[in-house]
């Protein structure tokens, strides 16, 4: 079943699936960390293109089944000049009936910002795509107006890195907002507030947004914005608060393994409908093969069954959270 | 002359060239607007990448005496499908003994960043690049981790569209700031700022930071640092205060012709040493071949030679505002 919006698709991969992981798909080659088999490396003679495209191939059919949504971050398909295994892979994605997430955290204004929006959507064919919301509404516009071809904008807004802070935590307001005194009741009148929290409200302002998203757009018929935020699992106090802020934006909520964010974290992101949240983790599961307890199970060549095993670890462990708080929609 | 560091190249250049121009190649193919003229697509049979050689090839002859800095912005190769006429193009630049600012806005955390830091400088073999800062250093360092190799990172500041307000305008201050009572007074100790100040503070303490930067790094043999801003030329107050707050720090000013921005505009980036600031115009450079003045003298096959005259006009009007003011380098 296709819907005309992207919350709509989104939230029935979702509930026909059962699951709320996504899954990042990013190639990593060489070097002594994570990275794909050398097996591959061999059998594709070290061609990129041709070891990426195996590489997520792989995944991709271990995992399709329990993720609602892949994805790649573009930043490694231009580091090994592969994007010829990009577009193979989100092709395959839809093949294989699963939605594509591109992150790219793009940001322009104008004609450039339509010439990003038209090389994800229209080049690249992704679902949705991150992008940055620092240079206000001029450069998200561009990507809005695809929402009535099905597509979703995802803005970052509490990122999972230690120094998100630096920035995003400032305390900030607008100018009108401004009393002749007293930071104090600024504060209890919730007009002075952080960055990010500035920055989930203009994101429910341009996802309710005619203008950008089209007459009738604003809302999926399950309710959500077709416009979400980037949420890090790593600050679960500030996703509480973010959540009261845009309680109809599907946040995307990285952070989630690897970085160190549990399912007692990510829960905070779920709405009592149990929706509104995808968790995303890449390294834990693309590289799972090489990572306890999986590397004891699945040898090299096992990578994807590495990845089917921790994929699904994965999603019952946020299942079982959700249930435990009464929080599931499935 | 080749230094280490990024600064001193571009300073070499505009001294060298008496020049503060900064020229985007921004292709544009079709529609009704500014677009690579027809015989061109005709001779290639249409084929992006070779229209967009051919296109670019012939402005960077025009134009590179006078050019300091080229500045391709990525969004059209993406559009196109055509990174391989961006790579040509670059080398070429290169060739001609002029620098390469990849304007990509890039933006990402961790080892992504760094694919991104590694697919700009490494293979495409930029100068420099622009990037967003709102993830912060995480952000921001793995290309900073560049400088030594003669490399330079220019961050979004005050951005020249209209709606920049709506975020980089917001008046914001750390947690610590925060006095017990009194807005006017935290104004007034120049605590709460917008945030478009914040950042430029940010920038100038990455660039002289040696963790980052590497030691004796943070500033060139002119005293200038090897990371910048984007200021708008369309802002010219706020680009006044942000000057204050980084003096040693070069400004990227886009904003200049098509979106409005005049010469009197741009001097308020410019320090007294005719330095510190360049200045970029793409659209009414790139297509000068379809619009006035350059239209009535300059026909379709000689988009080449109006580009250049279009740019040493604009070379010339910022240099003549230069010397008015006493601010010229040269």
């Amino acid at each position: 079943m296709y819907h005309k919006l992207f919350s709509d698709n989104l939230i029935d991969q979702i509930k026909q699936k059962k699951s709320l992981i996504c899954i990042g798909l990013d190639p990593r080659i060489g070097g002594s960390g994570a990275k794909i088999p050398q097996n591959i490396m061999e059998r594709v003679k070290n061609n990129y293109n041709d070891a990426i495209w195996e590489f997520n191939k792989e995944i991709i059919d271990h995992i399709c089944e329990i993720t609602p949504v892949f994805k790649p971050n573009i930043a490694f398909y231009e580091r090994y000049n592969a994007l010829d295994a990009l577009k193979k892979t989100i092709d395959y994605i839809h093949e294989k009936n699963s939605l594509v997430l591109l992150d790219a955290k793009r940001n322009d204004i104008g004609s450039t910002a339509e010439a990003y929006a038209s090389a994800i959507f229209d080049n690249f064919k992704a679902d949705a795509v991150t992008v940055n919301g620092y240079l206000g509404s001029d450069g998200i516009a561009p990507f809005l107006r695809y929402v009535p071809e099905g597509k979703g904008v995802i803005v970052l807004i509490k990122t999972s890195n230690k120094s998100s802070g630096e920035f995003q935590d400032l305390f900030s307001m607008s100018i009108p907002d401004i009393p002749p005194s007293g930071i104090e009741t600024t504060v209890e009148k919730g007009l002075l507030v952080r960055n990010y929290i500035q920055m989930a409200r203009l994101i429910k302002d341009w996802g309710e947004n005619p203008n950008f998203v089209g007459e009738g757009n604003s809302f999926g018929k399950f309710g959500y914005s077709n416009i979400g935020g980037v949420v890090g699992a790593t600050f679960p106090e500030q996703m509480k608060l973010i959540r009261k802020e845009i309680p109809r934006n599907f946040m995307l909520i990285p952070g989630y393994g690897a970085q160190g964010g549990t399912t007692k974290d990510i829960i905070n992101g779920v709405n009592d409908d149990g929706l509104g949240a995808i968790i995303s983790a890449s390294r834990s599961i693309d590289y799972a093969y090489q990572k306890s307890p999986y590397k004891d199970e699945f040898d090299e060549t096992e990578f994807g069954a590495a990845a089917g095993k921790a994929a699904e670890d994965m999603r019952i462990a946020i299942n079982q959270e959700l249930e435990k708080s009464g929080k599931i929609a499935y």
